[in-house]
């Protein structure tokens, strides 16, 4: 009954739909949402009239269609993502009233870090993080401490698969890449200087809750700005998010 | 195909399953999930299943059930919440460091005012808004001037309804709700003491895209704080947001 002849289950169905959704693309026709999903028209435009229905996704006045608040709320109401955050955002604000550059917060999502918030100075330098965005594991600041601290499973999946330079300065040998990792779980943080943009430093520190690292904090600095003022910054900042998780169990 | 027996679409079913989940309650049992979604167990368990394979839900260590990171991506990832919670997150930082006590931001969905944002100052007073959480129209300081500037056939479908008293102060009289709109489309702001909490006063404005109202700016302060400074720095923020999501076009 939810599958297809394909054998696609129907919310598969639906999650290629609303993954032709993007930060640059927000609306778009029926007609391109079912060939960026790879769907049957027919088949693209009962799933997308159904998600009408529902509220999960909705139509402009031109016709076109975007996301729907429906679906924001579903997702965000009882989420993990959202507890975390919100005990994390005062201590992120108070990095910024130091830092005055980026903060962010991020997770490891299917071996990728998955940024859950970013707060950014108005005249703070680049930064390609974006809410909801991903970034590789191996060069992003948090991916490389999600990773430092992940099971060890994933850990030796994402170092035996190819690892591709994000930039010049990414770390792609997989032993260099071990022994970095190694340094970071001694340390408790990383500065990764140019390892996913040219032009900034990343620095990170681990947030755990019941003992296990669940989240990255991190500080995205224009490459040459002095690192090691921020890492107790975000030390202290992790620590206090820590307790906060904790007293919220 | 998309269709059970019960004449309920998928979609529809999905949807219900996600919406068992809620602030208080993140984790539950798949038994659970079929009796608050109302489904039939063993279709609620195979829709669990797939929804499952598909990220939208993860089982924790204990095999509960939980909403997952790919749904929060999913939905936040090119939703025009997300867009509009960017560009009024920092001009509600800057509203923060003078009134310290909650900023938020809401939209109107569905006739009630939905919550997209709250900052809140570690020392501040009560508040019964929650990120993703809903308030009635008609109560709450962000839900009236949303009502007061909605379209107008909202407006009289929320008139006509039976109106609660969320509190003892809050108006229910379709005469004198009207009037009180009336002077929130001329005054550009509303000042709700106790409407909706009698501990606090909610102050709002409205924030307009493309000549529409989209949202609205609102702080809620004890209830016998001097609200009249507080106005100016909600409208001054505001036309400051409706500027940089005219920039961001």
């Amino acid at each position: 009954m939810a599958n297809s002849r394909s054998g696609d289950s129907m919310t598969t169905r639906i999650v290629r739909v609303l993954d032709t959704f993007a930060n640059d693309r927000t609306t778009q026709t029926a007609s391109e949402i079912a060939r960026r999903a790879g769907l049957p028209s027919s088949s693209a435009h009962r799933i997308i009239g159904d998600l009408i229905d529902a509220g999960l996704l909705e139509r402009d006045d031109e016709g076109r269609v975007r996301l729907g608040m429906r679906l924001w709320e579903l997702a965000l109401r009882g989420s993990s993502a959202l507890r975390l955050r919100q005990t994390a955002l005062p201590h992120m604000e108070k990095v910024q009233t130091v830092v005055r550059e980026h903060t962010q917060l991020a997770v490891l999502e299917h071996d990728e870090a998955l940024f859950l918030e970013r707060l950014s100075h108005p005249e703070a330098g680049a930064n390609i993080t974006r809410v909801a965005g991903r970034l590789p594991v191996h060069a992003s600041s948090s991916g490389l401490v999600l990773l430092a601290f992940a099971d060890p499973v994933v850990r030796e999946r994402v170092l035996s698969a190819p690892l591709r330079a994000v930039s010049r300065e990414t770390v792609t040998d997989p032993a260099a890449l071990r022994s970095l990792l190694a340094g970071i779980r001694r340390r408790g943080h990383v500065v990764a200087t140019g390892s996913i943009e040219s032009v900034s430093t990343g620095v990170a520190v681990p947030i755990r809750d019941r003992g296990e690292v669940v989240a990255a904090l991190s500080a995205v600095l224009p490459r040459d700005a002095d690192a090691a003022p921020v890492i107790p910054v975000l030390t202290a900042a992790a620590k206090d998010i820590e307790r906060d998780l904790r007293d919220s169990r």
